[in-house]
């Protein structure tokens, strides 16, 4: 599969931010064990602070990729305008969130993007995104 | 008249959005049927997905424009940063959405940009960039 | 076309009500202005400061006219009952408020009847009515 | 017994508004079938769009019915001068909802006249009316 | 003094309500009342259970009396229509509430109507609109 | 017609509640006078304190009966489970309340259960069920 | 008759508050008003910017006084422990607003110690203490 | 492993709810799934409709298993009982939801029980199971 | 006396939960306190996770014991079942909790079950018990 | 045992206030009862109806008794700077309150103050003082 | 300069609080630094628990000082009286909170006496007062 | 010390923004002054419109500048992704705001990023920025 992978604000940082939430795996650390876990599998990684370039990579991932794991961090509870790109693409989409969105501060409760993914995971730090490639192979079948 | 027609996040993909709530036309499309209908007025056209890039936009407009027609797409719901550019400058500035707000999702409803506008049009899909250059006119005289 | 146009409560004092939100014309003169600018259209004008009368006149305004445009003033925001009427006829329907109700108090920003018209023009004081008749023609081909 | 039938704004359009909700009997049809079904009994019924006649028409109920059966429709939701009117009077009082409140739009959920009637029934279209009558009549004994 | 007292929705029938909020006199005897206290002033009696009726009324205060003194019943509380009618003409307006609303029900304690008056007056029954032609008297001075 | 009447926490002790919500009839007593009143339909009784045992008879009711009665009592106003349960059957389903609901404390007035039913009746004491068995046949034609 | 009159906390400093709210004559000036206006009979007049000592002096007030007449300041919104003490006294009870306090913040609106009195009076500025003792002579016979 | 898969209200009907949330499996199929996935892994199945019966399995879990997958169904939004009893065992613990709840009904939006697990997997139908034991077996090493 | 002394969910738990909050001793260790400090009475201990056959419990003490002593656990931010139930029963019911409510998590500050007892008790731990004990003995006098 | 008990405003007028909620003796005749119960013990009574005396008692109780017991009455509510106060202090902290709290107005269920004591009582009456002090006992072993 | 500093409630406890919140210097030891720090002005220090006593300083404080800083401690988050206090002075005035307010708990986060001075500083323990006597030396200019 | 000194969206535009809450200076003028009344530190400027590089800057001052002045403009209130970033660098961090935003709109009084900085300044016009270098400057010591 071709898969396309988002991480959106200051999830370059991670391995450097609350280990109880985050776990104490760089983002790079992470990508190297999502190759190992799935070889056969292609995986293109980007990463932005900014929320537009984010939609824009939404945008293109329609035509290029088998399905989308998308990670938005903060714009996870604020962003209309992430929410309205997902809806425009048509591919498999899931959201993973390294720490337990249900346990957190009120305002990380509010889910503005999730409902236009085909579902979310949230809690499994780094094994989170591993979750998300096993699921978008099943729901490929 | 010279107007600057400003989109945000989005707004580059009608065409293939949900056509109930924006109809089907592309966003090269309405802007060739404005051209048509106004034929001797000047119009600049730009399209951001990024929140800053419109605010630098409406910054810059004071002094190149008699007026400004704005989507500010899901920014229109949750950016504090593109109300203030608003408030800043003074000519006459229309708000533009083609669905109608008043019977969408709740976090629709709420219209942080909007009240620094001079009005808003909302609902009639492509049309309403129309009636925004005609309100533009009346208001001119 | 024949167009129906109606107004709900106090917009028979326009003229002596607040400039900044609601311009400086009679109820009056706005009708002149509109029948000066789209001659060639018949137009009803009806103004009732009872929400009960505004109900009957959007009943029997189904097979009498091609669309409807209503500024139901104070029962904008609170009429359940203008709001089933409004969906039980089929023409093209446009709501017009004279201030920029996003801007303005709270309960002013609650739209009960709005969300069953086509779409709604607000902040263009007597303005919003004549694009509103030019968006019914457009909307008519 | 005699017996007073309200019903209040847009209830003289059923047949011609949403089938789920309201079924697709005309008002006249409803009324024959209270006749028929219940023939024995004296029924006046009246129907109006304006909250302040369905006002006064409560107060006359007193002296002049053994019970009332009361459709506010839209009025249910904001009318306290209803809700007024209805504590006054001391004959047994019914409200009938066509459609199943409990399931629509949050406005319609808040019931402002209801609470001042014995009891109420919603969701059971036109037969509401009939059980509305069969409960009146249980009462009287 | 000319003094316009308009009444709303279900004082016609003061008497024979909850007398602990509304005291036990009719409205005939609250008007000779005010009659007997202030034999030199000229007052015209109102009341009616339409909200628009009550906003025409108050629309021709204006240019025919001093003073008006006005109980909007139910319709304080939900009336946009009449707060903006009262908004409108500039001569002394006093609202009067028999009962205490500030210890009733708490849709009785949303006040739409009365910040359009110069105030208010609630809790003192009949009594209550005795201090206001006193309180119009004062006013005037 | 085969009826099943559930009813769940307290209404076992019927009879000994507060009476002016729920009538002074003992559960047994309302199930006689259901039985002298239809005569020739098939009842089964089913009283439950506990939440899953309701569920568990909503899911087996669809095969065995023509109409569900349902007063869930307390779990009207929290139970998702009970929710889910009368979504899953296709048979006519009515909600039955003692009590005037709309009338009652604010927890009482969310109704959860509710919306899955076909409709609800409240506030008719033991002449509810009664009126429950008329709407089930009436909706049988 | 024997009048307490208590004034809470900023109302020593009247004359040099805001005029369009509070009016600009002096406390001194608006108790010498009141003397004038009632020569017959007897007032106490204390102001204490403190809770605690306003309290103290609503405890005292029941066998010393024929009425009372209060403006709690900033307390009437935060003070459950004034309330309760005018719970506790049966003398009439009259609560006094310099001014209409439905048209100011929000906070302002909130009425906790009011709904212990009689009544409350808002918006006339001096002459509401006029108005209040008018209304306790009236209540008196 | 050895694994307790514990489902709650309604999720004995699955195969006949709702199939765009819950999918068209039966639960006995899914629960083939599973064994089909891991074959060398041990697995009990419960399912119970009655909130304290999952609070009882939940107790017992801590020293017979090496990890916990619970959906709770309805009883998700409203269960303290469920929450406590979870913060007692200190095993994996990994929530699933068929749906994606993030985007259904508000109440459904609350989540009690989630935050007192490692995580949850919510909206990928019966590959949210297979996804719940591949992160438990990830969560051990 | 004759006390009853019911527990609700996961207080079989005691001696294993958060100490900070419930203590270190188990709900056998508590019993026996009870026994202790007060030999000449006697009690009844039942503890249940399911709030149904906590409904049962509470309708059989009536006529049984003299005293009822609650700790309702999860259930009292939830369960109306329980509250009515409270409700019919006169005997004298005192709530006990664990840890102190006021300073918990938001939903555990909802009671929902209290208000139909005489009273509660709430942050003193094991002691809570003996306290109710003791109140129940001198509410007797 | 030196034990302090501090009573907030109007507790001083005990016996004279709503005997459902305070029962029916005075502030002396429960300050009696305390010394007979417990006459091996110290205690120092102190009421006053300033929030801020009862801020300066808190701040000096630390190193003079034992414990405290305090009944803040209307300040409970609303004072932080109470609570404050206790948070200071760190001897055992016991608040009392006459009525049962959960069953009264929505604004005496706020709990400002309590949450910074060990626990509290609530809805015995004079017997809470009684439970007050047999607790501090319990606690001090 | 001469300057008045008011400190509210539990300010006179300052060090032995939450040193996170507060550092670990008492008052006295922060005056003296204020003192060394700019020995050039005059300061006057006022500590109270008492609302109406810093009501009456900050009435008083006009006419004798060229600033005012001021620290409400708990009755930031609740005082009106405070707050209409400073609304009646003139002379520039700035609030200090030692502890960072806006992550702190909710009701330390409604702001009632801030908006009423120049402006505040929060967050910075006892260098927020220096740096208050620095943009009143600042602001003078 | 080396300090960073941000600021967000339309700081740029200072100088024509409402002069009431930001003072009639330019930025660059504001930079000026800051130099001035400092000359011995080194200061780095960076301004833009963009929340992502506003991001990106705060990520990448940890290792370069000793603190870190903030003004994130209209960003305060809505940008979780700022408010990330704070909370992984940690040198000090101060927020500075023009305006006193405790006496502005609703929607700028939530502060969404201020609690992951040390303290914050609001209300003090450019002065703002000088007191928070005084501040770094006293907090390095």
């Amino acid at each position: 599969m071709n898969i396309l992978i988002l991480n959106g604000p200051n999830l370059n940082k991670l391995g450097s931010r609350n280990e109880n939430h985050y776990g104490n795996l760089s983002l790079e650390k992470i990508e190297e064990k999502i190759l190992q876990e799935y070889p056969e599998d292609n995986f293109t990684f980007f990463q932005s602070n900014l929320e537009g370039e984010l939609v824009t990579q939404i945008q293109l991932a329609e035509n290029n990729y088998d399905g989308l794991i998308l990670n938005p961090g903060g714009y996870t509870h604020t962003s209309v305008a992430i929410k309205d790109a997902l809806e425009i693409i048509k591919i498999p989409k899931i959201e993973v969130h390294l720490s337990n969105l249900s346990g957190r501060e009120k305002y990380r409760q509010q889910l503005i993007t999730t409902s236009s993914c085909n579902g979310y995971i949230s809690g499994f730090k780094e094994f989170g995104y591993l979750a998300a490639v096993f699921l978008l192979k099943k729901m490929q079948h």
